[in-house]
């Protein structure tokens, strides 16, 4: 039977991309923001002849902007299909030990999807009680770290000496810091990288610059690390990023003026949506993202909470391990769409 | 040391790119035509809003218009970042067997490299001298099979009953059918899908749909088939078409006539350049794809014609094998092209 020799996975699941307009949709932490009005320009004068031909398979306008606006090096910046393609040829590159890798119990939830897939043996490290990451648990011997900082789905940002201490105390493995939502006012540990050559720092162009619908994703690190991922990659794909993308996302890092406003706009409605949710009686760890992780601590449940939301046109995301089954992720849209968020909630919890 | 943990490979080199304009490029088998008018039109109407939002993970839209040109399901096509995508995932998909996958000696010189990343153990099969491949020879005990049709880069065709030979002979095994170039003038094993469900079928957007630079290729099979490469694919990167190539891609499709329109001038323009190449004294094995695999059998050698073409503007691309290194492998342009190419090929042989 030519099925005996099929891997059998058990694939992740991403957030629900319905195809109802008019949603308010809160659940994948998107930008609720367009891309710069440059992308938009870029746009209409991509030359549609040129897609005829092969991409450079080097990405190297991409790779060159990002340099620029990071203070980098060319060749200290990979470019992928989206951060999760740059993840997992990452986990396929540096976790070939057989030493399980490290990365928390609630955490991205590819983590172990990837690891799974690749076959790459790995324990996951509980967070403290209040969700917070205890950097001395990454002290031991190990294949590699997975650490997502700010953290997620819990939104918890690690103080920068705290991943020092990780990547001081593992010369011997890769430490990956999957900073998807650093912009959000966290601070990278970019600065850290001609001092730990064991580090990758890993980004994404989904959130902070509105262009999910683009899948671009990029890692940082010295020029080492850059060269083992850069031929994995070669190995696997030649041409990855597409014209448009290439294209398109030079744009989108050159415009930081518009990046930067659309960042602060985030974190302003995410103060005042943190307020409001307290308000209403629920907790939450202290987001440095474009998202809070919110549980209820009245005598409603999560699940109906979500779910008279749904009825509202408003979606969230729900997880449902026994640390995350009371919470829902709810993603910072616009302000009006917070305002009709808080305004739905008053009905469900109060009417 | 942490580079003791990292994959160390060696990676495929893509056909060069080259930055300079006005050269006549034959060296990495692109459509010499743009793609459909109404993918441009398509671009301009593009939302750019909407790249803030993540794509849709089943690339349905693209894949239904795919089922409707090919007389399909939805669910018996897969779209990847291009074949190269699709068919690194296959590798990981179907072969975890620790009998080695077969594949011929002269063929895509990417299968070799998927199977060393991969850790997949592999046998490759002498073509015959003429490089025709002889189906009996993939009858024999196997951990899958790879078949290239038309084969690259000799250009041959092999005729739709052998590839049923070897599908029949192979229930134990999903035979990979890499049809890049099908659209020149075979005939595709897409009709045996029904009939063997270890069949996979692969195809791309980059050479007869004059798409490279968007980076879609697709996968048919049967729904099982299917099934287990979208279950892997989702364990890997959930999102890995963008906006873009999806919208675009469709209407690339859709455009039946002008495809068949565009495979037609290549068909013609290559006819036209074999009776050239023959009158100039080369042979090649008999074309069923957008290049012609030539050897000169007069007193120039290869490297001299290929440095010569290069000096006039003209790159075609030179493999290195024990079997390939007196070969050059020149894509079909347009008329204009070839004509320039044949004059100037005069000139180096004759002058």
């Amino acid at each position: 039977m030519w099925e005996s020799n099929v891997r059998k996975v058990v694939p992740y699941v991403p957030g629900e991309q319905p195809k109802i307009s008019k949603l308010i949709k809160l659940n994948t932490n998107e930008n609720p923001y367009p891309p710069s009005p440059r992308v938009s320009e870029r746009l209409s004068n991509l030359n549609v002849s040129d897609f005829r031909k092969y991409p450079a398979p080097d990405c190297e306008i991409l790779r060159e902007a990002l340099a620029k606006k990071y203070n980098l090096e060319t060749d200290n910046v990979f470019v992928g299909v989206g951060s999760d393609d740059v993840l997992a040829v990452a986990f396929l590159t540096y976790f070939n030990s057989k030493k399980p890798i490290l990365f928390p119990d609630v955490t991205y939830s590819f983590y172990d999807v990837w690891a799974d897939t690749f076959n790459i043996p790995y324990e996951t490290i509980p967070l403290n009680e209040d969700f917070s990451i205890n950097p001395g648990d990454y002290f031991k011997e190990n294949g590699g770290v997975v650490i997502a900082n700010p953290n997620a789905p819990t939104g918890l940002y690690l103080g920068i000496d705290g991943i020092e201490a990780v990547l001081a105390a593992n010369p011997d493995s890769v430490v990956i810091v999957d900073e998807a939502y650093i912009d959000f006012g966290g601070e990278s540990a970019l600065k850290f990288i001609d001092k730990y050559e064991n580090l990758l720092v890993v980004q994404t162009f989904s959130k902070s610059r509105s262009m999910a619908g683009m899948r671009i994703g990029f890692a940082m690190g010295c020029k080492k690390i850059i060269k083992y991922l850069s031929d994995v990659k070669f190995s696997i794909n030649s041409y990855t990023m597409n014209m448009p993308s290439l294209e398109l996302g030079v744009l989108a890092v050159e415009d930081d003026e518009y990046f930067v406003s659309c960042c602060k706009k985030v974190i302003s409605t995410r103060e005042w949506t943190k307020g409001e949710l307290a308000r209403l009686g629920f907790t939450f760890p202290d987001s440095m993202t474009n998202f809070i992780f919110v549980k209820y601590n009245g005598d409603k449940s999560r699940d109906h909470i979500a779910a008279e939301l749904r009825k509202r046109g408003i979606i969230v995301r729900c997880f449902n391990s026994d640390r995350t089954k009371e919470y829902m992720r709810i993603s910072i849209g616009t302000d009006d769409e917070m305002k009709t968020l808080i305004s739905a909630l008053e009905e469900i919890l109060y009417a």
